[in-house]
């Protein structure tokens, strides 16, 4: 028998104009959601709106791990979609976890930064506590193969993957993941092949090459409590951030 | 010369419509069936379709042993399929295994969940006393890769696949194994190679794109005793689970 | 000069219709053949033929050796057939010789078992004592990969391959090994790439899409002191067994 | 809210007419970019114009660290395009760093040279002297692989990216790594596949076969803080060096 | 300026009808050639047919190492081509060395057998020896693979080529060597990537399907001191044996 | 500012018909030059011509070492183009280091020849000084992969190789190095990867199938201080050797 789902599962909207629409409302509250793609899909800006827009029109506090590019570069660089990262910090709804300057040995000049040697435990306490100490409800962890790298050994990052699993289920965050997808058309989802194991969802960025040009695509290749279209929709990174076209053809 | 097949062997409906047609009205009893395919093609589902079908069409007791969801997500998830666990865990009709919660070191809310460090005798055994205790006639592994995950290296899955293949023996249920396909079209049917020699059965599901939309079909690869065809047959996952569609063109 | 094949070599039927035809009447005597492709392609069917028809038309004593599935199934499915092993197997005229039960740690109810730990030695010891035993003329090893699995490490199948062929060139049977073939049509025709150089004869069993069904078609890939054509012929899976259409289009 | 991106980030124009145009401007300040391509695809031209138009045309001290080709070998070989690197190193405006002679156990010519035993650290802070005491603005590392073979194992590569990406963004410096890229259009854009995480940029040169001959086409994958198309542009290297064509048909 | 090829070089006839015409009237004397095949492609009576018409048609004496099948086998089996090794095996013109018992630890009842454990030196020396008790013209070792298997370790395979090459330098015959071509279409003509660097020519044989059959074709890739040309000749397994057709459309 | 390439640098012919006027007249003086091709794509024939026509043409004296075959092997396969290498060998303008006798623990007819067991540093010493007695003006070894299998384990070669580059580049010789490339359309233009990286040319020697018959093609992949094309050019091995057609269609 039929239910009404809406009432079943709260949502957590994304913030991605069109997006939400293609997942009842927004991502089911609680889920770790993986964003794979190639280099330059768009996978930190897909992250990046998901915790700005959380701030700005849901009022929802959010923590950014970012591994791959430092704090103040990130804010730069959203800066030209017009999000300005800094107001919410200082309201406290937005904290930016620098992993970058710790883990190269540099001193950071942040606030919420990795301490000086890379340890997995002391990464997921402290993400941890961050995390509680805003009450946060969304969390991003950009990018998987950045942790990875940071590891010993790059296969330890299973082990990593499945603590990580731990401290996302007792959170009750709404997290997103970004990790690298080596060949999206062949079944290769994941750069590790474990990251959508602990994800309850998994949306694919792609490039398509159409007449010498290539377009962005976008497709949920799973989303649990949720339903949703197997369709490969076009989006753009526009002025303001990325926009999904739901009904709209592929080019 | 023929014989009535239908009088040799005993079938087990798989509770989802249109594919019971397919295999001469059911699994043959006491087969394991390996259930195949990439992320987000329905694996799960089609597992929980079987063991509540089995439970609220035909009566019969049913184990199911999640090791990528915690209970309570899969309890929560099949509820839009107006499915309600629940009712029949209370009659004893199905239990549900928590196989996540300990294995990632958080303490269980569920009476039925294994222990705290994962020991793959100990889960062997486990899953042998509570499928005695119900005597169920169904069970199901949630999945083969996640298994794999808990164990120190990978490859002792090769091992663990043929212990648990003794006790699928003794215990005389109806087994569903879900597992990675990672290249159905190219042969590859399995993430390790050797799932489907413990399986009697093997159903891929898989997505093919036609019309920039992934459209989902399922084969019989393989169902010992049974007359099938090789087709692959449409089918979706509706608003009441998984249906096939036995007459259906692909789309 | 030509010369008169028939009487040149001894021929051994397969006791599957039309597939004689192809090989000059049946395999030369005393051959090994590999039967290879991947699952669900007809494999175990191809050889319990070879061994039920032949003690059946033939009067030939054979033995199976079962490693996938226990003596009982294999017994029960073939029941689907017509084929009554059992009474052969009263008869003395077959052995089914079954290496699941004991290699699981399961005691066997079956006359005709492998001992409790698995043991390349006395596995081949007991494989040919009771060859021996009933004098065996065809004898029947389903599967080279689960015979690999058994093993510490499945490498170690180089070593057991060719201890096998030492004893079956002096038991003077003609053998069917069964095993997988990952992708034939890139010319790997062989799981551990090592099986075709201990086999004078390869006979491939494939599947190839044909309007959204698998067809089932065979090439003899390989076959010593035999003239054969390098045609791929259909063939199906009936009522009566395997039947190939040596006269067929492939669909 | 859109904002005026050409305030926001200071821009490094590359010098490669026809290029800038397709990146506001310039490269974003600061940032590290990959050119990445095969053999023969002009990355070390790529990175040579860089740093030669930087001090000719926009005063920017420069500095070459040359990993494959003696610098002497380098500066013969851009005098074919017209450029007189001597003359402006004798202005100190550039620096080009000998990483061959030394790596070879040669002694160098070379005033700024590698010392005799490859060494990381050594060779790290050689470069972040040699750039401080020029104040360079540019920095080329010419090239990630010949950077790895110098190293006892190559997958020490990750260590060394990783610290390499600490002094880069300390140093302040606009860089341009050049790397392998093994199979662009399938997504391999590095040798290592882990170069692309160090990068803020990265700029894929590539070779196209039409009628029987090799096109040369580049297109800019990623670059954070720049608006750019994903479309693929002709260039030819002209007596003059690289040019693009950002409004011409690929050929 | 050209010279009068044929003076320069003396031929040995491979005894293939419509081959010699195809490689100015033989392999050149002395030369190691690779004939490289998958399953089933005919390198076992190419190499015998050079064995047997050398003997017969030439005077050659010659020397047939037999590692995959038993010698009684291979005499068997060349009968259905009206070749009656046994005849020249009496009058010394033909030897068999049979190195399939003695691997295998059976004893032999051949004359020319390896002894009981396989070592690599006392194999190259036993052939060796009885090569120059012939005076033997021709030579074949059938098959590399079937070598390299009775070795510890496969990619000891290597050193043994290394030294195999050096006695068959020393010994001056006309050499035949069979291997594996696992790939030929894509540049993969041998098992080890070794096996062409000792031979001085390559012969590939493969199959290629037309209309549901595998047709059979020959291609010279490279023969030292010898204009050839490189198409793709088919090939027939006749009852004389194989015959090429020089002039004839690839079916 | 175009300058007059021509003055710039100093041109060393390869003596290859057509393939000069695709390269400002010749190689660039003291260049080392990567041949690569598969099996039979007359990659030695291009080594020898090279240093043949060196002598003859250009007076200028050449090493060419053997690494494959026996010298006698060279010279007798050449003389079919009518060169005689043994006149300007008499006349100490040429040398052939015969390397494979001695690797092979055979005693060397030759004057010039590697000592009995094979060390790195002693065939770089012997090279240096062989080219340092005549003055040799280009350097040809034949081939790197045959270098490699001499070596304890094949991946010693990248040491090697960066060895070798430093004796190259102190001996002022233009060199050609051949090496086996093993699907140059993949862009995989060397065997070890690193080949390329020592070479300030690539030339590409493939054979690309029309009408069932392989077509010689060459493509200059790389030539640094060159203006050179991108096509493929056809080429053919005629009597008088590589002959390449710079205006010709690809057949």
């Amino acid at each position: 028998m039929p239910v009404d789902r809406k009432s079943l599962f709260k949502r957590v909207p994304s913030g991605i104009p069109g997006f939400d629409d293609l997942i009842e409302g927004g991502f089911p509250e609680n889920t770790t959601v993986l964003v794979a793609g190639g280099t330059g899909t768009g996978k930190t800006t897909f992250a990046a709106q998901f915790i700005y827009r959380g701030a700005e029109l849901y009022d929802d506090p959010g923590v950014f791990v970012t591994l791959e590019e430092r704090a103040k570069d990130i804010r730069r660089e959203v800066k030209s979609f017009g999000w300005d990262f800094k107001k919410y910090e200082d309201e406290g709804k937005i904290v930016i976890i620098d992993g970058v300057s710790s883990s190269v040995g540099l001193p950071s000049e942040e606030k919420f930064a990795l301490e000086d040697k890379f340890n997995v435990d002391n990464f997921l306490r402290y993400v941890y506590r961050v995390v509680k100490s805003i009450n946060a409800k969304r969390l991003v962890i950009d990018s998987i193969p950045s942790l990875a790298f940071r590891l010993a050994e790059e296969r330890q990052i299973r082990e990593v993957l499945l603590k990580l699993n731990t401290i996302l289920l007792e959170m009750g965050v709404t997290t997103v993941l970004t990790t690298e997808a080596p060949a999206p058309q062949e079944g290769r989802i994941s750069r590790y092949g474990i990251e959508e194991y602990i994800a309850r969802g998994v949306v694919l960025l792609d490039l398509q090459e159409r007449n010498i040009e290539l377009k962005r695509y976008l497709l949920i290749r799973k989303m649990r409590e949720t339903k949703h279209s197997m369709r490969k929709y076009p989006f753009e990174i526009t002025s303001d951030g990325i926009v999904v076209y739901p009904s709209g053809e592929i080019y």
